[in-house]
């Protein structure tokens, strides 16, 4: 667990990424497992996942994220994409891997359908769209602390026209829309922010107990 | 990072605690440093956690939250309240945080502070509560595996009356909303749902190489 913490304390958000250093694809098999491990509410996983190495692609999608550099220099892109509302069609699919990785019938699941039909699309689609986009985000922080123990490092950021990212992915058809990235790689020895203090909250800024 | 993996396969959604085992004062301090050492955006951490040991209090926000036994069997209560909005004077605290942290000046910070206030400061008060609950799930992610990292048990819940946990925990006077919950402890040999294979969608279904 020290590891963890230790871990946790060596990342930051890495601003230059070397340019040479690519994570191996068994490293990132190990990144893509803890994506895939990650909780969601119900489990549905309401988003899906785009790792991306093309270079001219992401010089596209560099320029419609204020230039910034780490989504070319990084070794990969990762894109977090959302669902733009929960369908039957959802239900459907994750109803089928339950009764897959569980030997359970279709009919078995009924309640559970029923249950999550009359939760999830009982709210407004715009409610919908915040509650897929906040499980993307338990996904992400899995991310974050997967890659830092593998020291690997990452830049998370929201800093960029996600309807640009939809266009040139073409998310719209897919039902998804972007709501977060990170480039993965290697910092670089340029970049001077790795040398400056962790900004945190204090424990007694941060913590109540009661 | 083959224990990372492991961890977050061991780790599920605990539906029945163990009453009689309480998470060491340790233990609760490192899980503290894994919510604190989160990432978030532009590293603000726009939330505040309650760590509930309580039991009346636990005892009334059950009441509020369907009854999920989870919330008093558990050993302790994790509350994430987020922002309700971003106000001028959290940006001041977050700067002094920094110049502290980082022994620079707030005349250094001035740039920082205007890109802070142009950017945050302008969205609507919706934008921002929707975005500081956000940043919370992410600390939420990192709660979740740092504990199944210490096979310290979780269970992330959305289903309770957010504005009933609000009112309970004194949240609105704070300018706190009540965003996502997480029992800690251990689980009960009685539960069940240990024992059910994990669902994940397939490798092929969540991620796109692009």
């Amino acid at each position: 667990m020290n590891n963890y913490i230790d871990a946790l304390n060596w990342r930051y958000a890495t601003k230059i990424f070397d340019k040479n250093k690519k994570v191996s694809p068994g490293d990132l098999e190990k990144l893509m497992a803890g994506i895939q491990l990650s909780a969601s509410s119900y489990g549905l996983q309401p988003y899906e996942v785009f790792i991306i190495e093309d270079e001219e692609i992401r010089e596209k999608l560099k320029s419609v994220a204020w230039n910034q550099t780490q989504i070319t220099d990084a070794s990969h892109l990762i894109v977090f994409a959302s669902y733009t509302e929960i369908s039957e069609k959802h239900i459907e699919a994750y109803l089928q891997t339950i009764s897959k990785a569980r030997n359970v019938s279709m009919e078995e699941l009924a309640g559970f359908r029923t249950m999550l039909q009359n939760t999830i699309l009982q709210q407004s689609k715009e409610a919908q769209a915040i509650w897929t986009a906040k499980q993307a985000y338990i996904a992400l922080g899995n991310l974050l602390s997967a890659a830092a123990n593998m020291k690997i490092d990452t830049c998370p950021m929201e800093g960029f026209n996600a309807e640009e990212f939809d266009n040139l992915l073409n998310l719209k058809e897919k039902g998804l829309k972007t709501t977060v990235i990170a480039p993965i790689g290697y910092r670089s020895v340029e970049d001077q922010t790795q040398f400056v203090p962790k900004v945190r909250k204090s424990k007694k800024q941060l913590f109540h107990l009661v």
